[in-house]
């Protein structure tokens, strides 16, 4: 008989902690716990299979799952010592979802399950405490009704508020047991209205249907936007965990809790966390109420004032302390963890590893490596590369006039500037129209995740360091300021209103994540500097990759950003970049415009000068480095003037008539630029462009030399090469260029010439191609664009709909395309190394800093990547994780 | 010692037919008949290796060749009974280039050489006739200014009009003895004038000079240009032919022609050939005097005068007809052949395969098979396919109102029409520019063969049917008309004048090459049927391939079209192109501007009924036969309203403002049309257009199954398929269309859906793809243009410079690019072939009816080829050759 069903609880288990795939996360760390001696309520786990075998089998349940629970059941209450559904003594459980990868606020959760008025009367009998037992009743119909019957939470609010208004009380707390049952007969009376039916009164009724809810919240929009936006398969499905209730509402003995073993904004090494007492699990994290340090010097670094629980209940808090490190010594990482006190007892109710923002993982990461926790190695494969992307987002300049309009918490670090919005939708359609904005809520929940995703970062007005959007905004690697109580928001009117300053839809602020500022305008903002564990890790990074790390950079300020990120090289300079500036462009269209030899040669000398001193800069500024410059590569008629005015300036220079010029203009058009006059067709039609350029970069190599003493190695690349033959023709050209720079200056110019690989017939012919090649750069966006006959620019109407509905598995100018791009890469790599070992081979373009990319080339063996200045950092940690993976794992 | 020297002559020859690559086809057949015992002067070969060793080594012979040379000089002296150089008795030679392909009027001659002034003075007295001696010294030096000093020829000639004017003679025949050798001091006078050196005296160094000259050659312009427009390698190199003398200008008893073993126009099986008495053989070749026919059946025939060779030297004719018929036989194919009459003794000078029309080439492969002297297989193998496109080119309408201008020799079959043009130059600039013409002049020589390539026909005024016009016209296929002396050219006025008629550059003409009538204006032209011989000839190709030929074709006049020409099926039928009508393109345009589904729908309503019709005439045409329809593929912008009145109309027709029209044109609008919004991502995005056109194809298939009662196997093609993925959801949404039918008509449609491979990406991806594809289409035009990332409407600009300069082998979009383009379709053959056996290979577009493309699919093993409907019969030859080539030649 398959067995769908693991018990835990009382100082055992049936699974392990290794069967997370089969129990959850949620479960195969309550079994672990279990296992280890910690108090964990007794419960069960009903398997992942069990979700898995649901949706196969039009939502019904296998045949043997009824007894396996009930038999469950029956141990929950053998060792807790009560009977679910009995009348007397009734046990209480919580039912909550636990998919394999941890999805917060993603899943459903019902707690005090089996209470009935019968099971009330008994509770309050049993516990001597009215109030407590008809609290726990009102909240499980409220949550019951929420998540298993679909009345939405609000509704049941009002009921409450109405009764708390009729009996002029402030809080919950201020409800005697009498208002509170009267509420539950609201209640009660409201489900019968809204469903036709009663509420279910039989607690295995209750069970089954709050089974049922976790299995198809698994299925509900929230669920799937997650594990879109994180690459969780669908068939992974979720567990259902069933536990013994332990209540954190029995009184001022009592408080339930969330707590990370270090803190999961910096990463410091001290217990971090938030309490309620009286309260239950939901009301932490939903931060209705501002809940309490956990420990002292927490509180007096907030300076808050409510005391923490280390001073209020000091013996479960050494408890709770000595349960956390053995926690994260037995995980090697750090945990996050929820607990609640029954009575001065403490109880486990969940383990797994933190989620925390990039800084806090580095730090940790390295701060283990040296505790010995855990090895270099293991530091380093531990960081996901893109997260270091929101490192390497700026800080508000400290010298930047700061206007700040009002404090919160610093739930998540880094700045970020953009106009407010006040909803998901508007922040998500905004930033689809290209606009950066603020997302500002009272609070988040999970129906906002779309907003928060669109958004720059994150204000809310109410909820801690660990509410939603505090939590979800870390993962996101989004700069959030929480609780942020100074400021009013109206989100109807959609103004926010500090003191006696509003801000409307669209004004501009900038979150300072980091300090918890709001300030009003855009500050300036600054990029980070490598240094403290950051730079310590990227240094276990750069002993562990094979590949190098090069970036693409073509004005000073970019090169010099990219050597302060570690670049070892520049591995593509588009010179045609250099040529957009307003004082240079009419050089350019004269050049192009030209319609004989002669008028090219004369906008040629204009240029000349221009290049060798842009050349000569960049080999200063990358001194000892290697340099790839790209010959011209664009459509020509990316330069053309279009507007009347240019075209008069154009002819202007030239000497010819508007008329002449506008034909020429015209003459240039094409139907396909992609597929057109550009790359090496540019040299083999007009050798000329390719002798200055040539000349420019070997003038200026030489005096870079002489000014840096150091000598230059030039990599001149010849783009879009379609066959051997043409590049032999354009590096003929390249190399009678080198000999006349030789002879006119005395010193040989040291060079070599390349290919970049950006058609399917390069790679195909890469054998043939490198007998005059002594370096391939694959540049795969082009690469992407022909081999998948996709369009970068057009493919927007109907790329999105490939990717929605998985007929790609990912948008491939975003990830290389492993099966059909990734396979040219392969086989040119295979042939070029074939026909000239040695062969230095790399790739440029975006796929150079997509950790998913860099692994494949990684793979295929390439030498090098290359991509954009800032993410250097990220390209060098890929390249070292996926040199770590091809190696056996090492252990501290 | 290195054999640079091959003698032949006097019943015996060192070398032998068979080593055409080192003796060139000259030498090599002179070689044959000799060891034939036919009357061949003797002589000897310098081989094509000196020609190698000359340009590999800075224009030097060989060391070992001189003495070699002079061995060989005193063979022929032996034989011929006089010595080279010899003051009594002096031997002359011919020196003449001979390469291993023959190109006709491509190389030099020199004739006479030997000739000096005591040379002269010998041979008037040894023959008894100083007129022939001075006419034979005259034509020496002449010749060899020409061709060795570099001197043009008309300034000779204008020195002998100068003296036939002097002494009042018409002809130069009328010029005596004294009178030429005034000539002979002239000319050597104006070679001092025009080299500042004496014409040489030395029979040696005359010698050598003519070898050099005709080594040189090989790399003149003119020879370039052939062997680009007929693929000769150039490093196969040309042989020098030295030969003895012999003399058709001894008197009215000698004589020089040339003749065919059968009509090379007609290829009917009768001697054809043209002499003229006392004269050498250049005057036949260059059209300057009318030459008589051989036989008397050819003078009764062509209503001419001049006696018959048959007539005037009987003997002499019975011996060349014996001898031609012996070589017909040796040779095993129709031979063109030189010969002279020296004081009534034949000589042959030459004997090669000659060049003929494709009909004749057709009616002589047939008929020598039917002989028994080649097998069929050999018919099949001899006819070039590419020469077919002239059978298939148009002749005049009989039924067409002629207005005849002039009538001339009936040079080369098939009807041209163009606007005339009177210089080589003018006709390819025209045709460069698109327009179509006739090229017009009072002679052709090589220098013309550029222009003759541009031109629709030639016409000439001068010359016979083995006048240079004739010859080349007719191995290009090209229609021409010779002789048409009635015509008048005034080539610097650009006119052409017949009685009162004065026609302009740019006036239209149409020539019939099949009567030899030029018509005035355009008449009207008929495609021809496949009968007789050719219809024979195409049953054999057929027992011989193993390809299968179908037709792209989506009108029922092609349809009809491509069934007549054999085509077995319709491999590619556009449905787009069924689109472009004035009265269809409406809805067309309303289904692509519609902004939402609804109004989509009501557009496709209104298609349906059209497209349904179309499939069921189509099917009903092609009824037994696999007819493939590809849905909707080209970017929908190609249909997009320009006009203001074409927005409007679209405007009116979908209820919206032409604003809102513009605007959505303004969205539809693309970069890189060719690389976005098309194929198969159009039904990803708008399913319901395939869900139209599948429904269509399936009512339509049902429709002419029950007219035809031939159950109709419709096979859809998905264009443009990117991932097997998309090609499933696609391939869903037919499957459906195709259930909705057989519920709704109570009978099942019979079809397969295949996927139109065309971006390298499908190719590497075609196992997969195969998976939901039970046949391939290889979409070669486009997979060139991704896999060259070239685009075939912008390549005009630098793909001509590419192929010039040998950068690519040929222009890839008319012979398929094997390393590049090849490698893919054998690569997605191969992965679709593993995936899934049985898949069906095919290929369509342009590549489909290029032999040399043909062949290369044939060697991946593809199923079938696709090409427009007049090419079916060129492919249908193609791929039986194709087989062949596989097989072990067969002999008759």
């Amino acid at each position: 008989m398959a067995r769908w069903v693991y018990g835990f609880g009382g100082g055992k288990a049936d699974g392990t902690g290794a069967m997370r795939d089969l129990l959850g996360g949620k479960g195969a760390n309550l079994a672990d716990m279990a296992s280890l001696g910690l108090p964990v309520p007794p419960g069960f786990t009903i398997t992942t299979e069990v979700c898995t075998h649901y949706y196969a089998n039009g939502r019904q349940f296998p045949a043997e799952l009824k007894s396996q629970v009930e038999a469950a059941l029956a141990e929950i209450g053998r060792v807790a010592g009560k009977a679910f559904g009995d009348a007397a003594d009734p046990l209480l459980v919580s039912v909550r979802s636990g998919a394999r990868a941890s999805m917060p606020g993603m899943m459903d959760t019902v707690l005090n399950l089996g209470l009935n008025d019968a099971a009330r009367v008994a509770i309050a009998e049993a516990t001597g405490d009215a109030r407590f037992a008809a609290d726990s009743h009102r909240r499980f119909i409220q949550m019951y009704s929420d998540v298993v019957l679909g009345i939405e939470r609000h509704e049941f609010e009002d009921i409450l508020d109405h009764e708390k208004a009729r009996r002029g009380a402030a809080e919950d707390v201020d409800l005697d047991a009498a208002a509170l049952e009267a509420t539950i007969a609201r209640y009660k009376a409201h489900v019968i209205e809204a469903t036709g039916k009663p509420f279910p009164e039989d607690p295995r009724e209750q069970l089954w249907g709050a089974v049922g809810a976790v299995f198809s919240s698994w299925m509900n929009a929230r669920a799937i936007t997650y594990r879109k936006l994180n690459s969780i398969p669908e068939a992974w499905g979720t567990a259902v965990n069933v536990q013994a209730m332990v209540f954190g509402n029995r009184g001022d003995d009592s408080a339930t809790g969330v707590a990370f073993t270090r803190n999961p904004s910096t990463g410091q090494r001290a217990i971090y966390g938030e309490f309620l007492v009286n309260a239950q699990g939901e009301d932490v994290v939903a931060g209705i109420r501002t809940p309490q340090n956990v420990t002292e010097a927490a509180r007096i670094a907030a300076g808050a004032t409510a005391p923490s629980l280390e001073t209020v209940m000091p013996a479960a808090f050494a408890r709770l302390r000595d349960t956390m490190a053995l926690l994260e010594r037995h995980y090697r990482d750090m945990q996050d963890i929820e607990f609640t006190i029954e009575r001065g007892k403490l109880w486990m109710l969940q383990t797994r590893n933190g989620k925390r923002t990039a800084a806090a993982a580095v730090r940790i990461a390295v701060e283990m490596a040296r505790e010995g926790l855990i090895s270099r190695e293991d530091a380093v494969a531990r960081i996901e590369p893109a997260s270091l992307d929101q490192l390497l987002h700026p800080t508000v300049d400290p010298a930047a006039k700061r206007d700040v309009m009002a404090t919160g918490l610093p739930a998540s670090p880094g700045a970020a500037c953009g106009a407010i919005v006040f909803s998901a939708d508007d922040a998500e359609s905004a930033a689809r129209a290209g606009r950066r904005v603020v997302l500002v809520r009272v609070e988040t929940s999970p129906e906002d995740i779309h907003g928060m995703h669109a958004a720059e970062g994150i204000l809310t007005t109410r909820g801690g360091m660990t509410s939603h959007a505090a939590v979800v905004a870390r993962g996101m690697g989004k700069p959030c300021i929480c609780g942020a109580g100074g400021i009013r928001v109206d989100a109807a009117a959609k103004t926010m209103v500090a003191g006696d300053m509003t801000l409307r839809e669209g004004d501009v602020v900038t979150l300072d994540g980091s300090s918890g500022e709001v300030l009003v305008g855009a500050a300036t903002l600054r990029r980070p500097e490598l240094t403290g564990e950051f730079g310590e890790l990227m240094g276990w990074a750069d002993s562990a990759r094979r590949m190098k790390v090069r970036a693409n950079a073509e004005t000073p300020a970019d090169a010099k950003a990219a050597r302060g990120f570690g670049a070892e090289g520049i591995g593509l300079c588009r010179t045609e970049h250099m040529f957009f500036d307003a004082d240079r462009i009419l050089a350019m269209r004269e050049m192009i415009l030209a319609d004989d030899e002669a008028g090219r040669a004369a906008a040629l000398a204009k240029i000349l000068p221009m290049q060798r001193a842009d050349f000569a800069e960049l080999f200063t500024i990358m001194a000892g480095l290697p340099v790839t410059i790209r010959l011209l590569d664009p459509p020509l008629h990316e330069f053309l003037p279009q507007r009347d005015a240019e075209i008069a300036e154009v002819a202007k220079a030239l000497g010819a008539s508007e008329e002449r010029v506008r034909r020429r203009v015209a003459e240039l058009h094409e139907f396909n630029p992609m597929l057109g006059f550009r790359g090496a067709r540019i040299p083999v039609r007009y050798p000329e462009i390719a002798d200055m350029q040539a000349r420019a970069i070997f003038e200026g190599a030489l005096d870079a030399a002489a000014r840096t003493g150091a000598p230059v190695e030039a990599e001149v690349m010849v783009p879009l090469v379609l066959a051997a033959a043409e590049l032999e023709a354009v590096k003929a050209r390249i190399d009678a260029a080198a000999d006349a720079v030789a002879r006119e200056r005395g010193e040989r110019p040291r060079y070599t010439v390349g290919a970049m690989i950006e058609l399917p017939r390069a790679a195909l012919r890469a054998g043939e191609i490198s007998r005059a090649a002594a370096f391939f750069s694959f540049g795969t966006n082009d690469l992407t664009q022909t081999t998948l006959g996709l369009s970068r620019d057009d493919s927007g109407s109907f790329l999105p709909t490939y990717v929605a509905k998985g007929l790609l598995p990912a948008d491939p100018f975003v990830t290389i395309d492993a099966e059909g791009v990734g396979e040219l890469v392969r086989i040119g790599a295979e042939r070029a190394r074939a026909a000239r070992p040695g062969v230095k081979l790399g790739i440029c373009g975006e796929h150079g800093g997509d950790p998913a990319s860099i692994a494949f080339v990684d793979g295929v063996g390439l030498d090098y990547v290359s991509c954009s200045p800032f993410r250097v950092p990220i390209a060098r940690l890929a390249a070292a994780q996926a040199s770590l993976k091809r190696k056996p794992a090492s252990s501290a």
